[in-house]
């Protein structure tokens, strides 16, 4: 029976240092600061799977991700066709814009802009990228298609545009740089798959829906321990933990960052002991979920990582 | 300025006088009156694209939703990987259990049941549905495969699988037998999809990412009007919203139950406002978002649709 | 081991029919169908402590409480100074003005309107209030505290201020007609409180704190069995649950209506399993927590409550 | 128009810049940063009304009340019953226990353990509590009602027993010291509200209901500006809010900590423009709120505070 240690904060104080007191708490911050722990002990043990949902790459955490990857923190990488498009916005050389969540959203449609909450996109953004994915998926069809394997997994698709961004700082870009594997199993449902659509009027860009099955599975197959880094629910979330499914034992390490609840039985909001009994997470693995908004909890937790990963 | 009228209610009430006495109320009565009135409408008007993700399926909802494809108040059908194998698994003979939620999930396991909520799944069901499945795929790949177009879209091969469910009480079987589309972006995130990848361990079941862009766009596209009724976030939301991107109208009925919200900018909670400024939405639509479980708002829904479509 | 049973809906279904097939399924709509189970017992075999915390009056509840009243189903109401005012504010003639949730509240206020989500509230009614209390704390200065005992207790000023308004569709008067006590313990955390402020500018309202402890914890302690009925959370429902810190037994019955979570560690969104642990409800007794909108839940269970009764 | 500035996070960071660095994102972090903003500017140009809601001494947030005290960053307190009852328990001595949130409650019931979510407290707490305060009670029975005013208002009651307080270290001593009124509108929803029952029975306590609604509206009114740090909603909140509504201006600060939405209309929830509305909050207020656990953002902004204090 450990007592609870009040924390005192002081002029100053670095982020590590705020999670090491805040051991001593509980709830939220109690929860926040074991995060950091299991996070560490993931990054230096496991194979790190990040999925990350969410609107984030709009929200301003493109260069965390990055930094993540650079410093091999994350080995596979799941994500939404939608933080991937606001990657190649921002790779094309557009802005996100810092907006006003009450503006009228029908003023913003006659001014050309589309709105994610305190965000705002400009219709350029999209006609840029537009074009330049249009003119990607013809080199793809030329390149590949004609190919002795005609098709191509959804991860060979973005592992191709990656390797064309002229962005460093891009996440497809650092992910193709560091051969981080990227799956996006719902890139139809963006603007990825609209203008596959558009291309496929008149051209024949096939990706087929399965064919990444096979390397997920196998990295967590091969992989003597493996930890997952959950950044909101949604397909990531589930493409990452079903691959336990299929391979002998559950993840070690599993960290959740959400707003979502249990009560109403989605997978989004569906608790890590709930996992257990799937057997997507071990009996013993260290999980812990932190019930607050990630674009606050996740800078946190990078930020302590680098600071224990120094020394 | 129209007054708040205080609702009373009386012994046998029926669910439709509920909602219609409702309209006088505020908060989430409010929006349920009203979205029974804008469901009646969209169903009478317009084509209906029924979004459905979380775990209504295991939740006891599949009769609902059969339900309303008899009824042909659906015209497109849009869900999540996991109902479909919920739906297979109850077409396949096996039950769902009515379980506890807090039971402990690693003793789950030892007996195995996989817990969704308050929802328990034996290993016998999965079992049945991986054999069921595999012999299907074999099918598919001997029967079609071997066609002129060797590739398959996802609804395509969802609709072959409907075709072979005996069971005409099933979601999938009812959408073949009515030639109601069902499209399922992220198939590969769910049973469905690990078993693709168990066959491909052998065989070659190819299925291509976005050959259904077309066929749902197309029917955006060619209706007059088009109405959205979204259970629930995920991909089945954003999915549907989108194709209006790339068509000149906006959905003009938006129907949308969840317990998500805007503050953390995620595509699941955003406010239909908010898909104003996108165009997905009309300027002049008629949309209601109700917060509450829609385990409890969707059958209120319907029972006062099919009250309203008998008359 | 029950299964799931799906549950169908048809045209002219009652809501208590609704309930009754809801009992096979699972997240909300099960916890609705075990409530009105609950409910229906509860009202039978206990006193019924109904705690009404959030702007439900506003929202269009006031004749569902009375009803509930004029039923003998309530015995005990706990609830805030806000559902007092506004009850008042229909009783002296006043309306509550359905609005919109988006409008400019600058502008609103400009307009000399109050606005609760959807809800307006104009500078007329609260004028009027505040003449009425006016008189009524003077004629209780006069009447009352002059008597021998010159303090009152909150449900003392409660129920002559019932005993004051002419409306019998008044929760305050009818809760006076029928001897039902009213606890409301953060009476000054409202503007029943900011007019006893300024009356006692000039007078002496004086009114006692502790005094009603006395008569909630006799009722709690001579009753052999105990139900809370908890719209909301709040003090209503902590007040009504420490009654069993004090006496020997804990409640029989719980429902709590909420869309509170429990993980930030607040009372409100607490589960009624961590309640057990500090003996405020019975080891072996009924409980449920169903969380969905409770201007929704709430009249479909007092619809479901009141067809039961009638049989 | 400013575009979002993605931010980078290094090892060591302190906590502060990493809220510079935030300004430039959107959602969570976005409004933190500008919390942080507000909180500076608020403590330096008025007069600060802290409002504590939920469990938080329990948490251990009980230092972080205790310095902002000590560092004159709050000038009026208002909280619920509950973190008072649990700062006196650390005051006697007695500690808080970090537990395990889905522990069997019966079965710490039998231990005689009550749960707060993941903390746990011990009867011999709550025992050496009741001791404690029938003492107190008697003595200001004796001292105090005695005198020329045998009333008290509750925050007299609430300095009187800071007063006996021997732990320099707790909140009510603290505000004592310091000569910063402690206001509790709903005290006897609390242990120190049972046990001032237990002493009524053989004795005679009389606190006054109204007594303090005149201190916080003078201090509000003389105040040239007037800033709100609210913590949870909840009685806290509207108390603080409401003193605008009889004084001419409305709060020109407002931060606000919470979970809870604004949908279901209740005042905890409510938006801070909402407020504006009602007068609460001045039409060019700078105000924010953070949907977050404040476990975790109310040591971060403490800890920005700080240090730009020391500047």
């Amino acid at each position: 029976m450990r007592k609870i240690e009040h924390i005192n904060v002081e002029a100053d104080i670095q982020i590590d240092e705020l999670l090491k007191k805040g051991e001593g708490c509980a709830f939220g911050l109690g929860r926040l600061s074991y995060a950091a722990d299991v996070l560490y002990e993931m990054v230096n043990e496991a194979t790190v799977f990040m999925g990350l949902a969410g609107a984030m790459v709009p929200a301003g955490m493109r260069k965390i991700i990055v930094e993540l990857m650079r410093k091999r923190c994350i080995d596979v990488f799941v994500t939404t066709g939608a933080n991937l498009v606001h990657d190649l916005i921002e790779a094309l050389g557009h802005h996100h814009i810092k907006g006003i969540y009450t503006e009228s959203d029908v003023e913003l449609r006659t001014k050309g802009i589309s709105r994610i909450y305190d965000v705002y996109v400009q219709d350029e953004a999209f006609e840029s990228l537009e074009k330049w994915l249009l003119m990607r998926y013809a080199e793809i069809v030329e390149e590949v298609i004609g190919s002795a394997s005609p098709t191509l997994s959804i991860s060979e698709l973005l592992s191709y545009l990656g390797s064309k961004i002229n962005d460093r700082n891009s996440i497809l870009r650092t992910a193709y740089d560091l051969e981080i594997p990227v799956f996006c199993p719902a890139i139809q449902d963006s603007i990825l798959g609209l203008h596959a659509w558009l291309f496929n009027q008149t051209k024949n860009l096939k990706v087929d829906v399965f064919s990444d099955m096979d390397s997920i599975i196998e990295i967590a197959y091969k992989s003597e321990k493996n930890g997952a880094f959950v950044i909101g629910g949604g397909v990531p979330k589930n493409f990452i933990l079903q691959t336990m499914l299929v391979t002998p034992n559950g993840f070690d390490y599993v960290i959740q960052l959400t707003m979502d609840r249990p009560e109403t039985g989605g997978l989004s909001g569906a608790t890590l002991e709930e996992a257990q009994s799937w057997g997507k997470v071990s009996e013993d693995a260290k999980t812990v979920t932190v019930y607050s908004d990630a674009t606050i909890t996740l800078p946190i937790l990078v930020a302590s990582l680098f600071t224990r990963l120094k020394r």
